[in-house]
């Protein structure tokens, strides 16, 4: 039975499972949920996933759910072309650089992302600039790992580079809105402020089927 | 060489590394830092972990830090009882939960637990009441997860128990201050409100070498 990916345009998570189905080359089924008509809220979703969110995996009877999980899940059962590393090493600091990404960017991204994209608390500005220092500050220790080797952990793109990468897509998005450039948030240009991480994007960018992982509504 | 563990008394991310370490049966030694007396940000500890933060572990020359790739890191390179599944299904299923863990409760719970440790924000009524409705809600999801199966995933205790035990514990240690009893948040006493887990608390407490791992100045 074929691997059956529920997504929505735009989540960074969901995007996090399709980049990792392509990494890995495990053809799938695209059941793209629609946001503004609530599919993610209908009750046959919500027998797959009672938190109503995406992603969601199915892979014959056997469903999953949070990206992070699906991409553990994935690794294990289709081992070729691992994403979790070739040494327990590896695996330590793989997984490191994922929680970092989710205690620490993902937190202060979405202080920033929601104003901008949903128009909501954009006058919460000490707040909004409390979490641009933040991610600042990640994206300076992204940068610099990123000065040291061509992938976030060891000589091939990772689960690490694979669960960041739509963090930091969402975030340049939401700096390339009209409503940031009163706040000054230094993040792009990317390849003037960030040239390691500009170099990465690039690289992401250039995998087979990339395109087909962007989120179609941001086209 | 030895694995040494640096960690904090009360740190509910340090206890799971030690509880990992107990389960699969591996000596260490115990590097106790002192949070009052900033051990945590001594340069020497810096070295080891940028971040300063607890807990980071140290096997031979290699660091990791950050608690769940601690344990990732530990139960690749001891895979003997593991605690990530036995089969792709189990580790998706143990990530699922706890990225649950990290997505819903642990924030949820940060909210509850700063105020009645620090005084802080106590104030701040209605954003501990939705907090707190929040963490019923996920106590509920993982008492009926315990009314079906002894662990929370699989035949046998996982990283999806041991990830969620201190921040269980954690809470109720919050829930059991004075300051507490007029949110009546309807968390204690566990063994009425969500029995399951309170047998699974007794279960976790009865493992070998459990007392050694107990916050020392919880006591």
């Amino acid at each position: 039975m074929a691997i059956e990916l529920y997504w929505g345009s735009g989540s960074p998570f969901a995007w996090r499972v399709m980049l990792t189905l392509e990494v890995k080359g495990l053809a799938y089924e695209s059941k793209l949920l629609e946001f503004s008509k609530q599919q993610h809220k209908s009750p046959a979703y919500l027998a797959l996933n009672p938190r109503g969110k995406v992603p969601t995996l199915k892979d014959g009877d056997f469903v999953v759910y949070e990206s992070l999980a699906i991409m553990a899940y994935l690794d294990r059962k289709y081992p070729e072309s691992t994403i979790f590393g070739r040494t327990a090493e590896e695996t330590g600091l793989i997984w490191r650089t994922i929680c970092e990404g989710e205690s620490y960017f993902q937190p202060a991204g979405d202080k920033i992302v929601r104003p901008l994209f949903f128009g909501k608390d954009l006058d919460q500005v000490d707040q909004i600039q409390q979490a641009a220092e933040t991610l600042r500050g990640e994206l300076k220790t992204v940068d610099e790992r990123l000065a040291r080797s061509r992938w976030l952990v060891g000589e091939q793109i990772s689960a690490a580079d694979i669960s960041l990468f739509p963090l930091v897509q969402l975030l340049l998005r939401a700096a390339s809105k009209d409503a940031a450039r009163s706040f000054n948030f230094g993040f792009v240009p990317l390849a003037q402020s960030f040239p390691n991480i500009a170099r990465w994007v690039e690289r992401i960018e250039a995998l087979p089927n990339y395109q087909g992982t962007y989120p179609p509504h941001w086209r």
